[in-house]
């Protein structure tokens, strides 16, 4: 059999490292591409370009912010579109894992405050301990003394708890208010496809139905 | 709701231009990249550089062929692996209408012949004409004498039919056998499943059991 012209297979096996593409979508991906204007692929790697060189950390949340982002008038580096944004609440923070679920918070339209991204979950196993996280910044945040409430919204997984609860320590002496996100049965699925511990926690979180 | 960086929006609206990538899909792509070393970025971005640079068409057979390769003595342009590799046998070609057929055949392993590919398919409808695909590089092919038969290796549709047909009757008068690939039930398919559009095909094509 004979193979591919180099070109080809290398798109093919850069495209394969990505999550869920195999060799079928691979292929297709690349000959889709081949047959597509220079000008188009063209436009594909300089956003690809874009995305290394323009994507930082903003300085006060870690969220992903453009490096072009005003970065106000205290301190050195960018800060993102929300932290920037004068019409948040201010005095409230979301602690999320990663910059995904921040931005699946802000689609939920239900959360008008400020966020902390920590970059990950403390786990011992794969060797991420609290140092490599983005703690210590966000400890600074309260030690400045306008935040009235954190809201940890972190996995409901060992892990997830597990940060949950060193967080939890760590603020507590500060007199901040610290919430977490319900956990209970997820809306519009059948109450018999969810899991055991899932139920066993919805009832132990159960509210008062107030008529 | 706030919206992704500009430098991520713009990945991902790239990427849902690609076939079968939606918009999560794209998300969870871009964030994928995002996390990426600048290097392996940069990698893809190479590969994509390259593909549109080094990828034309085999003057002989109009397969894909990496500009490097050798264009042989005669001619300019350079020919693909398949028409350099003199283990094949020159005397028949296969035509298909895209170079994905063409690969596809290869994989099978049961081909050792040569290649024509069309670059589409003849269609009044969507305004592909003869004169639209590479008929003429075709007939000039035969008409060089050495080939004994063509296989014609086209959709099993009305387009490919009707492709079949135009291509058969311009073959022809040059004396050369033209066959066309069977068509009948695939292979680990149920019978049942089948359509009876096949079946019927399949029954028309039946051959003789030899014991």
């Amino acid at each position: 059999m004979m193979h591919y012209p180099a070109p080809l297979q290398n798109v093919i096996e850069e495209l394969k490292k990505l999550p869920g593409v195999g060799q079928r979508t691979a292929e297709r991906l690349a000959f889709h591409l081949l047959n597509q204007p220079a000008a188009e692929v063209e436009s594909l790697r300089e956003a690809l370009r874009a995305l290394k060189e323009r994507i930082t950390l903003c300085r006060e949340c870690c969220n992903f912010a453009d490096v072009d982002g005003d970065g106000g008038s205290e301190g050195p580096g960018p800060r993102c579109a929300i932290c920037r944004d004068p019409g948040r609440d201010r005095s409230v923070i979301c602690v999320v894992s990663h910059p995904q679920e921040l931005w699946k918070i802000e689609k939920s339209g239900g959360y008008q405050g400020l966020y902390h991204v920590l970059g990950g979950l403390i786990s011992p196993l794969r060797d991420v301990h609290p140092e490599d996280l983005q703690i210590e910044s966000l400890m600074r945040r309260l030690h400045r003394g306008s935040i009235r409430e954190v809201i940890l919204a972190l996995d409901p997984t060992v892990e997830g708890e597990h940060t949950s609860l060193y967080l939890a320590r760590q603020i507590k002496p500060l007199g901040v208010v610290i919430t977490r996100i319900a956990q209970g049965v997820p809306i519009g699925r059948d109450l018999e496809f969810t899991d055991e511990a899932t139920l066993s926690r919805a009832l132990q979180g159960r509210v008062r139905v107030v008529l």
